[in-house]
This record gives structure tokens, sequence and C-alpha cells, in this order.
């Protein structure tokens, strides 16, 4: 694929924080490369991110069960209308953004509530194929398009590795990868995350727009991330791992065919110093 | 401690759902032990999530450098009101509860930026102790409290067992009891998860309420997770952990002194199958 549709969506709340400089570096690098953009600038289109009785045009009367009143909604198209604008633009998409600060080693509420509000059931997730059965983690409404998340954190490097105090990054953003954006069918590729980013000097920023700008140039062909799919025959009938499958093992990295890039370095050095 | 002042953090849209239901059962066991209750029904608050420029009585000229303007605007008692109520709430509270449906593997909008703007920098993190060195992991603004994620989940439990689809719940809740709770210096207590919540007849219902109940009874004597303090010295000055500690493993669980008790248990089946 040469040319793709590229939908950008960020949260920070200053259009003039580092994050708003590597955001119009990403916009301006997938321009030049010949890219359709749209963008979600969520602060600066005053995106409600609460999920609550008025997303529905027709309000239910009795009590609110989100999944099935979604799904009831989207498929009705009385979805309320900033939310519908937001599912047009991802189905327009063949690759999504999700660009923030990490802020409590998430996305920043206004972006949460993106995800609560547009990825609906019967959209995103609760689809399924002709033999009845839900198609979810490497397959689902959202399959055949690429998932990118870029994030910037104050802390360094070594804190966020395999062993580091906060947990490896892969982990913390799991929750994106895996239960977002593979959950919905989409391919997650690696994070771009720039560190210490509360102390970055000119070279510092320079260093993160040509790594932002390399990433995005590869954005169509970039190897995504190995989880996986539910499909492979991997999980048993209750969506565990089968023994045989990375036996005895733990942790989220068991959810990737290679067991963690990280993982397997650390174990061939452990096995190196015996 | 006989009796704790104890905070209710609740984001649920229906206050007639199975959460709304829960959240009644909760508080009343609450106060049938004697303790002290307070809570922030956040849908009912109409609390506003989205932390920006506003969130500042003195709305800095320049750029938004948010951990910097929330320490000063905290010290300076210049956050907005409703900021202000809510901190005031969590500095009187021995307890908080977090209770919430899991929407996209994490709070709901309205939740996370009930983090993002009460626990801010100067509260809940960047507090330094006598000798300059920051209060992290196991002690901070909130020590000597204690943290308990109550969440409802549509899943079956095995999905969210330590080799299941969705991760292991302890994983999937690691943003929440060790990059929030310890890492203000909070006791993190074992989550109580409901699963199957969109299934859940009468019977199921009262066996979740029995079990919340039981859960309550012992929040002040229960052991809390035990993840490693940064004090402890089991992290170099890079923040990783030393190679001695959990030696080559890699994993959220390695920052649990005890390797998690679902590893322990794994390992023990794989040692009795040789």
């Amino acid at each position: 694929m040469d040319h793709m549709n590229v939908l950008w969506i960020f949260a920070h709340p200053d259009q003039r924080s580092l994050n708003g400089a590597l955001r119009d570096e990403g916009l301006c690098a997938l321009r030049e490369l010949g890219h359709h953009v749209r963008e979600s600038d969520l602060y600066a289109m005053g995106w409600n991110p609460v999920l609550d009785r008025s997303d529905f045009e027709q309000q239910p009367s009795g009590r609110l069960l989100v999944g099935a009143e979604q799904e009831r909604a989207y498929l009705d198209g009385t979805l309320r209308a900033d939310i519908r604008a937001e599912q047009d633009k991802l189905e327009w998409a063949d690759a999504v953004v999700l660009h923030f600060p990490l802020w409590w080693f998430g996305p920043p509420a206004i972006l949460k509530g993106w995800l609560d509000r547009v990825l609906a059931q019967g959209l995103g997730f609760g689809v399924k194929d002709a033999d009845g059965r839900t198609r979810r983690y490497g397959d689902g409404g959202l399959a055949g398009k690429r998932g990118l998340v870029v994030t910037t954190v104050g802390a360094r490097e070594s804190s966020f590795g395999p062993r580091g105090i906060h947990g490896h990054i892969d982990d913390v953003l799991f929750p994106l990868s895996h239960a977002t954006f593979f959950y919905t069918g989409m391919d997650a590729l690696p994070p771009y995350v720039v560190y210490g980013a509360d102390r970055l000097d000119a070279a510092g920023f320079a260093e993160a727009a040509h790594g932002l700008r390399e990433r995005l140039r590869a954005l169509p062909t970039e190897e995504p991330i190995p989880f996986r799919p539910e499909a492979s025959g991997d999980y048993d009938e209750d969506l565990v791992l089968r023994p045989d499958i990375a036996p005895g093992r733990t942790g989220l990295a068991v959810h990737r065919r290679d067991g963690g890039p990280t993982a397997d370095r650390l174990s061939r050095r452990v096995l190196e110093s015996r």
C-alpha cells in the first residue's frame, strides 16, 4: 500500500507543548510521504469523554446496559453525532495513531473517553463471523487497520525497561496494544516512546522528532507486535493459553508468539552467564 | 484501627446498574462496621475529568507544564475548587475505594480524570523527604492509606487468569495497584473483581455482594499486595531490579516480593508434573 489514510488522535492540553510540536512533525512527515491525514485534536475539539445516557439519541428508558445499548444505537445510526463523526473517521482510516503524554500510566481522560464512546460494541468489538463466533484478538470490526501509540514520559528509559520499577513499557501499554488494537482486529505496532520528556533540550527534541519520522516512514510496512490471534488455536475453550504453549510461563509477554524480544535477550544473557 | 475514614469513588452512569447495587451494599456494610464513609459519585456529581489550563485559578501565561503547575497550585491552594474538595476528602481518608466497570481494561474516563486532576504533583507524587529524595513506591504523599479496586467485567474469570487471553487481572490492574496506589505510598489491597457481570442472576449478585462485604470487613487488616518498596534496596540507581532479585525473570510480577501467588502455584504444578 503506497498511500494510507491516517487518523491522528491527539490528547494534550497545550498546543505549544513538546507533544504539540511532535504532533506537528508527525502530521508533516505523513503528508510528505503522500498519506492522507485527518486529525482529532481532542482538546481543541472540546471532546466530551464521558459516556452516559445522552450518548444515545433514543435514550433507554430502563437500566443502561452499556454494551447492548451501544450496539443497538450503532447499528441504528442513533449514537450521538459527535460519536458518529469519530466513527466515520475511524472507518475511513487505514492506520490510527494515539498520541498522548502518559498520565498515571495510561492515556489522559479525554482520550480514554474517546475509546469508551467511539469504540462501541458492534463496531470495535462484539462483532460475529458467519459461524456466530465473536471476532476478537487478531480479528474484529477494525481488522486490516494498523495502530500506533506515540507517547511521552518523564522517567528514564531504564525505569520502563524489562525489569524497571515502573513495569516494562510493553506491559504498561498492553491495555492499548493488546486489549484495544489487537482485540478489535487491528495490527498493533510497537509503541513510539519519548523518555525524559520533561528535560528534553533542543538536541533531544530533534532526536525524538527524527525517530518519529523514521517510524512513520515504516508505518505501512513495519512488522506488528506478534500477538497470538484467538483463532490460532493457542487458547483453549476457557480462553486460557494451552499448556504446551510457553509452558509454565506467565506474564503478559506470553501472549506474544516471540515471548517478548526482551525476555529472549534476558534469558540469553542469563544462559551465557552460567 | 477500629474505625476508618473511607472514601468511595464510584464511576458508573446508571444508579440502577449492578455496580450501583454493589456500591449500595458496600457503603451499607462499611457503616455497619462503624466506619465513617464519604462518597464521590462521579457521574452524580457531574465531575469534569478533563485536566486543562482552567484547573488553575491563576492560569499560567506560557506553556502548560502540567506537573510543575499542579505542584505550584497545590502548594498555593489555587487549584480549582472542585479539585481541592476532592483532595480534602482524600486527605481525610484512611482508605480509598475505586469502584468502576472495567472499560477497555481500565477505569472509565470520568474516573481516569479524577486521578489526572486530583492526584496532583506535590500531593500524590513528587513529594521529597528530608534528604531531598523523592518519596515513591511504598512511600509518598499518601503513605499510611489503603487502596482497594472494586470492578466488574463481562468476561469469565479464566480469561483473566494467569494465562488467560485478556492478561492476568493483576497485570491488567497494575496501573492502579502499583503505579497509582503504591507509587503514592498507599498500601494496595488485592482487587475485588466480579466476573461475568453482564450475565449475573440473583444468586450471582448475592454471592458478589457477600464477597464484597467480606472484603470490606477485612479492610483495616488485610495484607496488601507485597510490592517492593523503592527504599528496599531491591532497585539500582537506574531504578532497575538488581540482578540477584528474581534473577532472569521479567513480567510485572517481579515487582512483588512473593513473585505473584499465581506464579508460585503454576511453577509448583509444573514441577509436580515432571
